[in-house]
């Protein structure tokens, strides 16, 4: 009878318990959490502090409404889970697990033939002064939504302060918005999701979340907390804001302390390391979830990309190899999705950014567009971008946001990533057509076509940031060949040298151009700019640009 | 100066113009089209009688608010389109077209270097009497749209019959209903969408849209219509049935006369036969669209598919064939997509049926599960099903359907279909998981588990149908393992011999059955069914399946 001891009881370790129970009957399997709950969907707090969750109590519950609690797991899956667990040492000689029952002191010794360590990750928490003040949460645990959604319940919370534009705390600063609470969000680096977003695709998400009072501001450091019991303000190295709460999400650590004390290696992220089978450097011992590192299967780089579905990858995969298969783990895409308020953002692969870092050869193409025909009610745009290797043409990452449907284009172009996808394949894709979905060439063929394209030297693209600079020096032509009626809704501020030529007249008005000039064409998404570029330089034009991704993507301000 | 000329000016012939336009601006290029409009998004008509869109205008405008009309592409691409021009001849030998003016009878002879044929398909109208009848429309151009909304409009329409219960009918029997009119499908084949659909699946699906008040007559024929002036009743082979209006759906036929007449090589589809450069017999002509045949990937047949974004992509390959290039289209997975109320019914690839006539080796498993964590406000049930060869462990299609987000997990499998992916690399794949998204383990990961599961011999599933036959021979017990809140709400009518336990219960209440027992475990959406397969193997039970999709996939009826 083999003897399983996983240590952590939530994704990877309740899986993977889960999973070599149904593999083998007679299995002795026992799960140690430090934590008084085991097994809930931590994701969902910042929506159930946005009010759309009605009790916490829901992130412990299977679909079918039973509690998670060590009884279920005895009852349903014969596995003994003990909460209040804490872990003190791994004896890898002795095969045992010395652990302590934090409510009685009791202590206890565990013999395993193989050992899970699920230990997760911790929240980063900056020794900054005033760091004790209450009010002040890391937003880990469900304690924390119930405390932060009972402060906005009694109306005890005015002003939130987010430290760190990334996932949670753009999700937990829509939360505030939804709930009527000013939300500000500080953020240290110069741009939101610095982990995996664009410079410019980064900016035009920073316009949309200005545009709806969650205010931004980037680049700013926080110094200190002030305020007597409860916290009052946070300082900031430019100003002072006023704060009745404060939520601190600027990133997770691994919690490594029991591997590390076990001799066990722990990977370059300062992660446990991990082989293609999720053993660690001890055959015996597996690890997974948010503590292991992971690769990145288009860079081959060690990657530390704590996410819950991932950590349920890992705890099949170690079930199953606990049990005497030899199942591997590819890999992960680093892939991501976010709504803001009614903004969906998302990336898979590799940025632009990681592809300079990495000194790959890349080409990318940006393309804006609506999310299904434009006569349907509900079409919205949404702006895709895609790195490619020019020379094999398969794809290295993409990013996506807009209102309309990102999420389901990301996972498109995840599962083309996978697979090592050219853009010819993605091109080529049978997707599933309808106008309640999507119009008969999906955004990802278009954005596909759009590198294609650039590779054939047809499009030449300019992205918005390099648009904005020959703006600024007032180097080129600018060329909107939108209606007058759009222009006039809506244009580009400060946008010196602009002429709007409809489109349709273009042809008629070539003469008001010199044939050496330099123009930048755009529309509201740069398709009809495309066809301005072609009869452009079919009339012999030399030096003609496209703004990727039109008005739609514009990152910087409008006029109206 | 190279001159093409193109035979139809909808989709196909339209993108394969300006593809060319693009490439080439020197070219002469011409599009003859017999009908007024060009451009048209026919697939949206549905919605218009529906509805959800204001006016038929928005067919023929681009998402910017311009018609495409002659003068449009005149102005824009450079583009000679005549319209209400019948083409009568190609000359293969002259390489001219012959056409005629069908408003002014002036008659033409257009030289080309390459000829594009984009005929398009016709809707099938069958022989019966009273077909001639007023109120009996083919579902294919604009002016039968305005002339179905506006006798809604005005209340004359209390009463529709929708003949085919293919994509057509079925959106439009969504659009009657929407409108309040009473509608009632007949279908000559025994299941909805006998096209794409499995039979299983097909019935849920009957049986959704009888329980939303879409009556659904199955094997049933019309053999004629009365009425005096306009159709007033569809009499079939089992009834009368009222009818104010009456559409025709039974599907289309490719419009080969022309090239036919031209000695081009048809098909055994009866659709013009095309190489992977759609090159017709004769290399100079090119063909794409409804027109012409298609390769399916997986199965390597040649199919009749016509779809708006097959036409589309037809179009760019021409295009840049004519211009020099060496493009080549892969084929088509015949994916479909489909809206019905609010269900939402999907397939990619081949289904089982299709399997079953190709004597392909073939393993299959349906799951059910939400399709974004339980706890989001707005998560639904789907439900997948996926075709898998056992041997090279590939994907060889899916199919899906629910009230939950069907399209993004079909494109998904279209993505994998296309780069001939193994269900390990669909459970691989990291998808992008949020909670406004999907679950951790997305339900397209579920299902490839399901299929593993089944080739290891772990999971045993029995289909539905299966299922009931064993239920009305009472040859087995069945178990329910949900809770009796849940039983109490809805169960499986008629079901003789089902036990209802708690799955937390089983554990302990094993001796209420005999080892020897034939065992049929399910709940909601049969994960608690396996759980319980789980158990009672573990016990040393011996024969004990599970009903795969679980109770929201059970096509037959359910007590309330």
């Amino acid at each position: 009878m083999k003897k399983v001891v996983v240590i952590g009881g939530v994704a990877a370790g309740l899986k993977s318990a889960a999973k070599v129970r149904r593999e083998d009957p007679t299995a002795q399997i026992t799960v140690l959490e430090r934590g008084s709950l085991i097994s809930y969907g931590a994701c969902g707090m910042p929506y159930y502090v946005g009010g759309l969750i009605a009790e916490v109590d829901e992130f412990v519950k299977t679909p079918a409404g039973s509690i998670r609690n060590p009884g279920f797991f005895k009852n349903v899956k014969d596995i003994d889970v003990r909460t209040k667990t804490l872990v003190t040492e791994i004896n890898r000689e002795a095969k045992t697990v010395a652990a302590k029952n934090l409510e009685t002191g009791e202590e206890m010794q565990l013999p395993y033939d193989n050992l899970v360590i699920a230990t997760g990750a911790s929240p980063v928490r900056p020794p900054l002064p005033g760091i004790e003040l209450k009010g002040i949460h890391q937003f880990w645990h469900p304690d924390d939504a119930v405390a932060v959604r009972s402060g906005i319940d009694k109306g005890q919370i005015k002003n939130a302060v987010v430290i760190g534009a990334g996932l949670v705390g753009m999700e937990m600063a829509e939360a505030f918005k939804t709930r009527g609470v000013n939300v500000t969000v500080v953020e240290m680096q110069d741009q939101m999701f610095p982990a995996f977003l664009d410079t410019e695709i980064a900016a035009s998400v920073t316009k949309f979340t200005t545009e709806n009072s969650i205010n931004v501001l980037l680049g700013e450091k926080v110094e200190r907390f002030t305020g007597d019991d409860r916290v009052k303000e946070v300082v900031t190295d430019k100003r002072v804001i006023p704060a009745d709460i404060v939520i601190l999400s600027i990133g997770v650590r691994p919690n490594v302390e029991l591997a590390k004390a076990a001799g066990l290696a722990i990977g370059k992220t300062g992660a446990i390391a991990v082989n293609e089978y999720m053993q660690t450097s001890d055959p015996d011992i597996y690890a997974g979830g948010d503590c292991v590192e992971n690769t990145n299967i288009i860079s081959g780089k060690k990657v530390f990309a704590p996410m819950g579905s991932t950590a349920n990858k890992h705890g099949r995969i170690i079930g199953e190899n606990i049990v005497g298969k030899r199942t591997e783990f590819r890999g992960v895409l680093n892939t991501v999705v976010v709504k803001v308020l009614h903004l969906n953002v998302g990336k898979t692969g590799i940025t632009e950014r990681e592809a300079q870092v990495l000194g790959l050869p890349y080409v990318t193409a940006m393309v804006a567009g609506p999310d299904k025909p434009h006569y349907m009610p509900g079409s919205k745009p949404i702006t895709i971008k895609l790195i490619v290797d020019p020379e094999s043409r398969k794809l290295l990452g993409a990013q996506a946001f807009g209102e309309g449907e990102v999420a389901k284009r990301i996972d498109v172009l995840a599962a083309a990533l996978t697979m090592g996808a050219t853009i010819d394949d993605l091109f080529d894709m049978d997707l599933a057509y309808a106008p309640p979905y999507s119009s008969p060439i999906d955004n990802v063929a278009v954005a596909a076509n759009a590198v294609m394209n650039k590779l054939s030297g047809k499009f030449k693209g300019i992205s918005a940031l390099s648009a904005k600079e020959k703006m600024e020096q007032g180097q080129a032509v600018f060329l909107d060949v939108r209606s007058p009626e759009e222009y006039n809704q809506i244009r580009i501020a400060d946008c010196r040298g602009t002429q709007n030529i409809p489109l349709g007249q273009l042809r008629n008005r070539l003469d008001e151009f010199n044939k050496e000039d330099e123009i930048v064409a755009f529309c509201k998404i740069s398709l009809r700019g495309y066809e301005a570029a072609c009869i452009l330089e079919g009339a012999g034009f030399k030096d003609v640009k496209v703004i990727e991704g039109g008005i739609v993507s514009w990152p910087f301000a409008c006029e109206k």
